[in-house]
């Protein structure tokens, strides 16, 4: 039997001995519901604040806009349904890049009798000047996601939010800001004081942690989810707290950004092995900008076959990786929506696939790859 | 250190040595995202709709009623989110001792127009003929917890949804009958094809599963949820599905109905013990009926404590007990209301401590608190 070679980091990733092993710590010393009054349930509580306090001091944010949540799916949701349940329509500004957890919501918020303007990002990137002429008086809300998961391009949320920040200024009205970081937590550095976004979306098992948990940055005091229950999580996300769960994420999260620099240069270097090797097979386009993209996800396209056929075809030789995101295997097209949105022509898009590497990977593997893809090609 | 005595399972229970091996068999060994169409992915998939599978055989029900969620309050929220964004407002049947994750939808209801009608349960049960008073061609939904997560109570779900069809079959209108039946399922038997109830909630953690997976069971095709993304689970619940979690939870369900009958029987014996005990104490009162309640939950009442001082004064000998349910010390008053809807005076409302069962619990562990009761009562 093959050992697969796993390229599909962005769909998901292990987790890790220490997120692990934390998980089954945790599920044997601190099971109790944090919401009950007994020593065992102020046991488990402690944890789960000391998990938010290491986490504030982690993204160096305060406890208090950090919520723990399933999934950044369900992040992205109480954003979304807090502005949906709002009793003024206004205008929501959704680039056509973002996942679907947000621009699933489209219809829904044109329902409510928002108004849903779409943003193009044309050779990959949002464009500030862009966001600031759609901006108008009705807008309450502005997507900009930090890591594209398609193609790796890392958006410029700093300057969008600076646009936006000015334009409050004139107009004295508040827009709030929402960003998808879910392909960046861990991978890429960045500071939410200096995005200045007013929340933040992240996913555990994206970065080595437990399926199951994620993590809502929130600022705005406004944000009220459509659950009800328990009014854990001040109210944001009832239902009892996946202790277990956030305690691997808080490990993992720990992990990730203690080996930030190191795992970074490591993948940039795979990357690099990659960009080398495909940019010497013919009928191979690599799509993801070199510049000002996250150098774990490397979006390629080759003239030869489709993305299906292709992506097909390394599968049988037991590597990962995709055709799109993996979310969008279940809702088609949406892919192919972010391509054009990033003016990639459709010839282009119809024979991409996306190579998303982990810190785990090798340069073996890399070479495998490309040797595999080269083979497939007819190339060499 | 003394080992503390845990009688708050209907808070939540320890997750079982078979269900944590699964999680861990699980994260190693089915760790892709279930949505990637690679081998890995494929496998994971495979697994999570063997899950599936072995449930729908567990519970008798269709295979695509079953909706993997984080919690039972999530699989709450999705049946009441979709009759909020329904275009038509009409009239929800509401008991009072529902669960905060149902009641607390009440606000949004009737801001959106809705007629939220509360339904009392004199001495702890609803009552089908109340239901049926109450039916009207506005309503749309009825709610009926199947066991009171701080009574104990065994509702006349059966019965109910008898009352609803019958109505329904006059009128020609569909009612939806939903019913939480988190502290039933593994403790009493129920069927859902004989309750015929369009949806039911089930959370992991209560039965000795893993925190942070729920289960929804949903026939009614009209359900949508609010959250949007990767369209997993048939679109009702978006998010990389939790593959380790629900494989925990699918062993820990599957070891709750296999011990079902055993368990039952071990904890009826204990519940006698205890009322035995109590039921010799001056100046306690089982609140409890004896007839038609789960035995894994016994509520009672002091005159000499309110509750609050009573269950400190347990917890300072490390029994851990509860004066409500978990949930409702983040929620205040919560409780309060249960009880009054149940014509428990105000006095011995005050008074009254939950103690909740499980599977492990011993003899002497019954004994013990017991004792130390009648020890603080001055009783003996």
């Amino acid at each position: 039997m093959t050992e697969m070679v796993y390229f599909d980091n962005a769909a998901t990733t292990r987790i890790s001995r220490k997120a692990l092993d934390t998980y089954n710590m945790a599920s044997d010393a601190y099971w109790a519901n944090p919401s009950s009054l007994h020593h065992e349930g102020l046991k488990a509580k402690s944890k789960l604040e000391e998990c938010r306090k290491k986490l504030s001091l982690l993204l160096t944010v305060p406890e208090d806009t950090l919520t723990f949540t399933s999934c950044a799916t369900e992040a992205d949701s109480i954003i979304m349904e807090s502005f949906l349940w709002a009793p003024q329509c206004g205008e929501v500004l959704m680039p056509n890049i973002e996942h679907g957890a947000l621009t699933g919501f489209t219809r829904l918020f044109r329902q409510k009798g928002w108004t849903v303007t779409a943003l193009d990002a044309p050779h990959g990137f949002l464009d500030p000047e862009d966001v600031r002429s759609h901006l108008s008086e009705k807008t309450r809300l502005v997507l900009c996601m930090l890591v594209n998961n398609v193609m790796g391009t890392i958006e410029p949320v700093e300057e969008i939010v600076k646009v936006v920040r000015s334009f409050e200024q004139e107009t004295g009205r508040k827009i709030h800001v929402h960003t998808d970081a879910t392909q960046a937590l861990g991978k890429i550095p960045f500071s939410l004081v200096s995005l200045d976004v007013d929340s933040a979306a992240f996913s555990a098992h994206k970065l080595h942690g437990p399926k199951g948990v994620g993590l809502l940055y929130n600022r705005n005091k406004a944000i009220t989810a459509l659950s009800r229950g328990g009014e854990q999580e001040a109210g944001l996300r009832p239902g009892t707290e996946n202790l277990p769960g956030i305690m691997a994420m808080t490990a993992a999260v720990e992990e990730a950004l203690d080996n930030e620099e190191t795992n970074l240069e490591k993948v940039r270097h795979l990357n690099a092995l990659l960009r080398e090797r495909f940019s010497s097979l013919q009928g191979v386009t690599i799509l993801t900008p070199l510049e000002k993209s996250s150098p774990y996800i490397l979006n390629i396209s080759t003239e030869k076959y489709p993305s299906e056929v292709l992506t097909r075809m390394l599968y049988d030789k037991d590597f990962c990786v995709s055709s799109g995101s993996a979310c969008s295997n279940n809702a088609k097209q949406h892919q192919g929506t972010i391509l054009s949105s990033m003016q990639v022509s459709p010839k282009q898009s119809r024979g991409s696939i996306r190579i998303s590497l982990g810190n785990d990977n090798t340069e073996e593997e890399v070479m495998a790859l490309a040797d595999a893809l080269s083979g497939l090609l007819g190339g060499d």
